[in-house]
């Protein structure tokens, strides 16, 4: 294996230099080095698959962001969207446009990143496509994992009465927290274990637009208790307490959970939580549509108040 | 659902309205929509994951290229990847950093083409990521598939005595094939049913570059015969003979196949073609290592000759 000083050139040899540092997996049987890489799910599980996309100048900025941050992330908000699918990472797939000039480094600095992260969960990276040009980083990672006792967990099953939880506190991911947030796996597959969850997702827009994801797919509504809503220590305490509470519900980057579950499963979680960590009750599930929150000064619409990235 | 004219300008009404043109499939019970995508691989088999990024200037030049075709591309060049493995192809994900301005079009241009092929091969198209920068154009396509008879054709399994083939014609396919061909996933199934593929690989580099992989893998030689190797009408008519060869050797961006079967498994194809195509017999597996062609003038080594893309 040849030291970082050493390491060549070429696209051939910088898949070596990755494929020399992965590790064995037990449910990978063909990793990097063939036409295409082979899993072996566990009889009887579903397949899930989520890609995103990384942009230097978008999602980062080379330069600024330390490039292990950048390679972490480019993992993270793919471990997040699995977790919310209530399923189990298996192998990662990185692609990558690398700047001519400083791939080589980069692409070092970006592997160390995704590779740690990857170990602690028990992911292997399988394979990619490593490409060298003349314009700014892009990376591509797609996450391929499996149910859990055959159940997947979609958006589309909020019913009314259900309770309303998040697994951690929200708002100012912004300033730092989006790019070392642990993607909350461990947590899904707890719950998983535990009870019936009816529907999940992670909080990547803020609560105030992706609660609705889960209204418009399930066909319900839903109030929030304001004084319920944990902000995070990272929104800054110097504002007034409803702007901060205005953060916590539209900052985005969260990569929380939020998850439903009928009456009879929500009391079963508060009275057993599950060890190291506690789900949060901010709010219920209505027939009435749309999205409320409930403040001092009562019951009011709440907007969505999400950002959504405009195409022109 | 929306005219083209009156296509909405944001993120999620482009997510929106491809996944308005998304058939359903029946092995793909949750696609676009949800935090990921859920598959139900046939039970037994194994699951085939490859995944490609072609880039503006590098792979293709936006403004020259009809983007339709770029679309499709990008997902041609994955189903030849699981074709290579013998497997079936079942879903794709696309991920896109559109162009600002003209991002819009652009993808709608790209979808088409990539609907038109994978709805050719029954692949649902079942997520993706779809982003906006003052970038260039970059398309990431992942495909998942699975085995057939939970048999994966590798490239480590070629065994001297073994015949060599290909699936068709090479050379001179960036003249315009490389944008049209025909991924030969039909070819894989038909050589899956009927005989043990011993080993197998998709031509992408020109067969004199990617020979070595399975050469490499196995831990064998070849011999290919010069008269056998089938020269694509492609390839310039007023070039030399052995210069039209050179071409069909290192042309690169064939994506016909190349497999290796045992004598007893050989015979059996060439005695039974199958339908609507035949196989080429180019050459034989060797227990002298390196890459060797036989031509008028003897035997004699052969060059790699193939392109790799330099990174720094």
């Amino acid at each position: 294996m040849s030291g970082l000083n050493e390491f060549p050139l070429g696209e051939f040899q910088l898949i070596d230099w990755i494929r020399q540092r992965s590790a064995p997996h037990l449910q990978v049987p063909v990793g990097i080095g063939d036409d295409a890489a082979v899993l072996a799910p566990t009889a009887g599980e579903e397949v899930i698959v989520t890609t995103d996309m990384l942009m230097d100048g978008r999602h980062f900025i080379v330069g600024q962001t330390p490039p292990e941050l950048i390679g972490r992330k480019a993992l993270a908000v793919n471990l997040s969207d699995i977790a919310a699918m209530g399923g189990r990472p298996l192998a990662a797939f990185i692609s990558w446009a690398l700047p001519r000039h400083t791939g080589r480094d980069l692409a070092q600095s970006l592997y160390a990143g995704m590779a740690e992260l990857a170990k602690s969960f028990d992911v292997a990276i399988a394979g990619g496509d490593t490409n060298s040009w003349d314009g700014p980083l892009v990376i591509s990672v797609t996450l391929v994992g499996e149910t859990v006792g055959g159940r997947r967990i979609l958006r589309s099953g909020a019913r009314p009465g259900d309770f309303i939880f998040v697994t951690g506190p929200l708002g100012g991911s912004l300033s730092g927290r989006h790019l070392t947030f642990t993607p909350r796996v461990r947590e899904a597959l707890d719950l998983a274990q535990r009870i019936e969850v009816s529907s999940m997702l992670d909080l990547s827009d803020g609560i105030a637009s992706d609660l609705r994801q889960i209204l418009n797919q399930s066909g319900v509504g839903a109030t929030l208790e304001a004084r319920s809503i944990p902000i995070h220590a990272d929104v800054d305490h110097t504002l007034a307490e409803s702007e901060r509470l205005h953060r916590a519900l539209t900052d985005g980057e969260d990569f929380e959970l939020l998850f439903t579950a009928s009456p009879a499963e929500a009391k079963q979680l508060l009275a057993h939580p599950p060890q190291g960590w506690r789900p949060i009750h901010v709010g219920m599930i209505d027939t009435q549509r749309g999205c409320r929150i409930r403040t001092e000064n009562g019951v009011e619409t709440l907007p969505p108040g999400g950002w959504e990235h405009s195409i022109d």
